[in-house]
Formats: structure tokens, C-alpha cells, sequence
């Protein structure tokens, strides 16, 4: 069934108003009154709506039945990734959304090649949220990932390690595993992953990070690019949580 | 360190006689004579080399150490993956030969749009062939992973089904997830992945491949893209054998 988001506060009283963007994408999939589509609030609530009324710029729909969105995990899983060069945040940041991640953090790190100023952090943000809502919508989630832009790395990790456990990505660790801290069969409500640039972590970056209460984590003995890698992690943390 | 792969027959008498590929890529990387290199000859092998002659050409290398690679995974996982348009396949190929894929098997599915002909089909490969080359190098594996195309769904099926344990992501499965099938420690020499193109596998087709003996099984409640579902699966099976 066709399925997008809309805000929250268009959907009252039993209907849903329809504003311009979801009129033209109705309009793509040639939904006629009548019949039926999905519009989630991007709180983890879907609603089965009916079109009833159809005009150029908005329309309204009745809503049939509220539910729970099937498409969220039970642990929000917050992606933290480095700046990259070129398109290999796209890739990552809809795999991820696909995936099941709850929030795209990126962040500045010492080896990163590409460090936008303020003016393109907001500009290249805005893009991968376009695509954090597209993968959203197609993969059937109940939530738009929110992606953003950290200041700094120390920043980053301030914010990574408050989670109920916390992994750093880092290619000099070789014992412990994602697999060995999410084992252990207890609850988690939400885990960070944090994962560096190209040239991967600088080692004053991993003690820094340790310090604050992140677990150093391998992926492997194989190198994995700097886009794979958080792709890899957030699928770990749905498959070990039992949301995959 | 610098790694390329060199046919074993080049390797011989301590000696690696370096063909134009290989010094092609050593001018690129400037490494100069007495300088070391790894060269991995395909067969989970790797030697340290020290440069010792050096022509336009050719060149040879002394070799300083013979060691099991690091970067193969003890289990061989198969990609059996339907053909998808544009350029999925390229994003497929690439992260499964990075994550661990020893093959990958592409395949037409009664669902595909794209279709290539056999000498589609054989341009197709060629170029999947050298992406699963360059990720063999970048990620440190010790075999390049082989891209090869089923002439059929039902040989595809019958290929895959002769591994120690063999999946097969429908979307229609709900039940059973790749954790429940493979957490039962057991030791798996060989596993196969199959997935299907854009729109999914037709309902004949899975009971097709169950009757072969695949199992159904799901990759949670998102829906994936077709190129990401073998990803996350290669991720799977790696993760779940200790390979990650």
C-alpha cells in the first residue's frame, strides 16, 4: 500500500489533512478518491487512511484504523558516522534508515578529507535527510530518521556515550566483538555505534572515546570502507536485539 | 601495507616475477625498489615482498614471508542474487565482497526487469568480476570472490541448496529469522544467500526453493532494497559463524 509521512498535527479528529506534498505524491501514484493508502506521523503510528476530498494543493482523508507501526525496532540504534568524501554518506545513510537506525549523527574527525564549514553542514544535511525520508518511506518505517551535524568529535561521543551501550568502530581493536557486548541477552532501549573517516580513527580520538564509557569494537579482519562499516554495525545491533 | 593480487603461477622459488598490471599498480602507490608490498595469490595465500627489479613492464620480488591470509572468513558464504536495474548489482557486489562473500552468483527471477541475454550477461559479470576485485584488494581478503550468472532460477536454486545451510529472504516469511537458524553453534563449512530482484520472489518460485530445501526466512519487518537485503544477510552469516 502507498505509504508517507505527514505531520502529526494535519492529523485530527478522525482525518487526515492533506497538504501539497502528500497531494503530489498521491497524485504520482494515482490514488483517486476512494481508495486507500498509508500516512504515518513519524511517531510510530500509521494510519490507514481513505481519500475523500481532492483538490490542487491539499485534500483530506478519512482514517480508517490507527496502529502501531510494525516497521520500528524495540532499540533505537543512533548512528554516529565521520565525514566522507563524495557520495559514500548517501550510501550510509540510506542503508542505514533502511535498516532500522533511529538517528544519523555526523560529525567532524581528524583524518576526515571532507570538513564542511557551518553553511555546508546545514546544506549537506539537508540532502541526507531527503534521503533518510525516501529510504524511510520505501522501507516501511514508522519514524523519518532525524540526520544532523555534531560541532566536533568530542561533542559526538559526549552525546554517543549516553546511550545504554555505546560501540566505536575502531580497526586496532582485534579481540572484542559487537557480538560479545550484545550477547548477553539483556534489554537495551538504545545503542550507538560511532564509525570513523576513510583513514579511520586517530588513536588520541579512541582514548578519548574510551574514556568516556565507549566500548572499542572490531567488524572483522576485512577492511571495510568507511560507508560499509556503519551499515554493517546498525545491522549487528537489529540482528543481536532480535529486531532483524 | 600495498596488496595486490598476482596469479599463482607468477609466485615461484621464492621469487614473485610481477607482471604489467602489478607494476602498474606499484608506479601508482610509489613504491620503489627494497620497498615492501603484500601480494595474495588468490588462493587465501599472502607474501610479504621486498621489490627487487624493476622494468617498464615486469619486474620481480623476493619473497620474505609466506602467511595464511588473515582476511578469510571460515566459512564460505555464497550471494545468490537476482539481476536488479541501474546499478544495485555494483553496490551489492561491492559490500558483500567486503563483508566476506567467497562467490557471488547473479540470476534471473520471474520478477526481474532487467534480463540480460548471455552476451549481457557475460559484459554484466565481467564488470561485477572486477568491482569484487577491487573490494578483494581494498578490504585485505585473501581470494578475490568469483562473479559468476545461472542460466536459470531453478539451477540457481539447485546450486545453492547443495550448501551446509542454505537461506532464502522472502519477504512472505515472518517467522524465521537467520539468527534462529544459525545460533545453533554448529560448524558450517559452506552457507548460500539468495535474493530476489526489485519486486520480490514469486510465491511458485519460493516454494520452488523450498522444495529443494531452502529455507524461508525474513530479515525483520523493513522492508529491504534488493541490494541491500544480501548485505545485511552476508553481515548476518558472518557475524553468527564468528567471522565479524
Amino acid at each position: 500500500m502507498a505509504r508517507f509521512f505527514l505531520a502529526a498535527s494535519n492529523i485530527r479528529g478522525g482525518v487526515a489533512y492533506l497538504d501539497k506534498a502528500s497531494m503530489d505524491h498521491l497524485r504520482v501514484l494515482r490514488i483517486r478518491q476512494g481508495e486507500t493508502f498509508t500516512v504515518c506521523s513519524g511517531d510510530g503510528r500509521d494510519y490507514i487512511c481513505r481519500l475523500r476530498a481532492q483538490g490542487a494543493d491539499e485534500g483530506c482523508a478519512e482514517i480508517l484504523e490507527e496502529r502501531v507501526s510494525s516497521g520500528e525496532p524495540s532499540v533505537f540504534c543512533r548512528v554516529f558516522a565521520a565525514y566522507s568524501k563524495g557520495d559514500r554518506m548517501d550510501t550510509a545513510v540510506q542503508k542505514c534508515s533502511e535498516i532500522g537506525a533511529g538517528e544519523i549523527v555526523v560529525f567532524p574527525s581528524a583524518r576526515c578529507v571532507s570538513r564542511p564549514d557551518a553553511a555546508g553542514a546545514l546544506k549537506k544535511t539537508a540532502r541526507w535527510q531527503r534521503i533518510a525520508e525516501e529510504a524511510a518511506k520505501q522501507s516501511g518505517r514508522g519514524i523519518v530518521p532525524r540526520v544532523t551535524a555534531a560541532k566536533s568529535f568530542e561533542s559526538a561521543v559526549a552525546d554517543a556515550a549516553g546511550a545504554d551501550l555505546s560501540l566505536f568502530l575502531y580497526e586496532n581493536e582485534r579481540e572484542i566483538s559487537i557480538s560479545s557486548l550484545l550477547n548477553a541477552g539483556r534489554q537495551l532501549r538504545t545503542v550507538s555505534v560511532m564509525s570513523g573517516p576513510e583513514g579511520g580513527f586517530e588513536p588520541a580520538e579512541a582514548a578519548f572515546a574510551a574514556q568516556a564509557g565507549m566500548h572499542h569494537v572490531t567488524l572483522g579482519s576485512r577492511i571495510l570502507r568507511c560507508e560499509t562499516a556503519p551499515i554493517c554495525a546498525v545491522t549487528a545491533v537489529m540482528l543481536l536485539t532480535g529486531n532483524m
